[in-house]
């Protein structure tokens, strides 16, 4: 039973990964769907009620049936490096490739469905709510009078993206900043804006989560600051990440929150107050943790490695050729 | 409890639908995402574990809690109308806007996870096979070599798109093609080809589905047509559609696959063959239906009302505010 990985060629996290399915001795194809239709080839036939595919990778044949697991990772767009690119050959390209893993028995890090709904920011909040971790208070809104009476109920804000990078090429983060006192909210109503009620954090966590395992670090935040600095991924960092144990509390919310949401890796962002409460800010389906796993130590990679080589929980689908009427 | 209908202003298969509601009284908020943020306003706030969502559509304002489905049918992409659009304001009002609606307890025809994965049509086809359906001898590849092997054992194929229509603007449906015997299927290495045993058919059949109810509708082949016009949609016609009865298995074959799916609503195309039998095509989660009201009187538009009024069932998320942490 094979690994299969999704990624890019520079992607060096997923190298990690790897080297340690290859210690453990699991077969792994790894391949950029941008390959289609160069190094990569596909096929998949339906007769007689039954259906069986096969991926070629450089040479090597994989049977879609002997697939384990597929960790979806940094795939490029489908077909991009074909000899003649088109809109029209990604999306052939794309919908023959996922169309067809989507019926093997394979588990995934993460399902598409479930990738595809996770980066939804305000379906987040919610879930973090359900899920009972504490969601700062927050408003989406294009009622610029709406933003004012919340500044005033709230008047600490910072302002966030609602939805994650700027599509720009290559995509580019958009910090979150604090809001100005004196802001008045006008322009809310050209665009959506994410307002939330800023934490004094003494500490960034970052919870990374593969399966059943969480692995917490934090980050101390620089008791002399600048206040205005509250994007962890922007500001000047005077201290390492350090591994941390996940309150009781919060390990529930968190294990609540990723079967809610049908994932099985989750990069959770909480910000730590005064009185040590990890507030929730959000869930990345696709967070690195190349990053954490040189500060702590923590054996993510080797994590993920043991998931994406377990045995699956296949709910009944196709691969083996069901029941069906005669072609 | 309102009705939201997103598409564009253009919809007249839409007008058919509302036309059914105001009769029966139904309230109905009809909005085109491409109106945000110039005729479209939306908020929500996320305080003290609840959750709570607005909606302004022409100046009238509506609860996200109120609503009691949602009918996707042809909407713009997110702000494109607005005073400056921009990819990034696109994916910033879709992100807002649809992971708001995601959180609400109305039903969806269809939910946009279910709408998505059903446009996979390598998926279809399992699925189709899964449900007992027909489905002719069906082979997508990007190997000549297989290609050349599946027209051996099935001389006589067609040739479709993996995917929908082709993406130029405006988008264009690529129609099924019937092979030549003398093909070399070199051509295949270069993109995804998907080749299918034709069905010497007697007639078209479109079935269309919404909620439990089957409707569906034959137009009989013309006997003197080109075998070359195997694409309805392109053929001459030289008959209307008329309303046929549904026979039992494929009936229940429909209901699985509708189950499977998770759609309210879809459009399936059979092609029948000289035993009668229908053979499974495709199923169009957003197919038209008008054409088939127009030629056949069949309720179809009455039927997607009395869905989109009915009572849902709900499963116990957001809106009325859950439990969780303080804010």
């Amino acid at each position: 039973m094979t690994v299969l990985i999704l990624t890019n060629e520079e992607d060096v996290t997923a190298d990690m990964v790897v080297l340690r399915l290859g210690e453990a001795g699991v077969p792994v194809v790894r391949l950029d769907p941008a390959d289609l239709t160069t190094g990569v080839a596909l096929s998949g036939e339906y007769v007689q009620g039954a259906c069986s595919g096969h991926l070629s990778v450089g040479g090597r044949l994989v049977t879609m049936s002997g697939l384990r697991s597929v960790w979806v990772r940094r795939p490029g767009e489908a077909a991009t490096r074909a000899a003649q690119p088109s809109a029209w050959l990604t999306q052939e390209a794309s919908q023959a490739l996922y169309g067809m893993l989507r019926i093997t028995d394979a588990r995934w890090m993460n399902h598409p469905d479930a990738a595809r709904r996770a980066r939804h920011k305000p379906w987040q909040l919610h879930l973090a709510q359900r899920s009972t971790l504490a969601v700062p208070a927050t408003l989406i809104t294009t009622f610029p009078q709406a933003a004012r009476e919340f500044a005033e109920r709230f008047p600490d804000l910072v302002v966030k993206p609602v939805s994650g990078a700027h599509p720009q090429e290559p995509p580019r983060a958009v910090p979150t900043s604090r809001v100005a006192p004196d802001t008045d909210f006008s322009a809310v109503a050209f665009g959506p804006t994410l307002l939330q009620r800023r934490i004094g954090k003494r500490a960034d966590i970052r919870l990374t989560v593969v399966g059943d395992t969480l692995l917490a670090a934090r980050k101390p935040a620089d008791p002399d600051a600048d206040p205005d600095d509250v994007d962890v991924r922007f500001a000047p960092s005077v201290s390492p990440w350090l591994a941390v144990d996940v309150p009781r509390r919060v390990a529930d919310g968190v294990r609540r929150y990723m079967r809610g949401a049908e994932l099985a890796y989750g990069a959770f962002d909480f910000a730590e107050d005064a009185d040590g409460i990890w507030w929730f800010l959000e869930c990345n389906q696709s967070g690195q943790f190349g990053f954490v796993e040189m500060d702590t130590g923590q054996p993510i990679a080797a994590t993920i490695a043991t998931w994406l080589a377990g045995d699956g929980d296949p709910d009944g689908r196709c691969a083996q050729g069901g029941r069906g009427a005669a072609s």
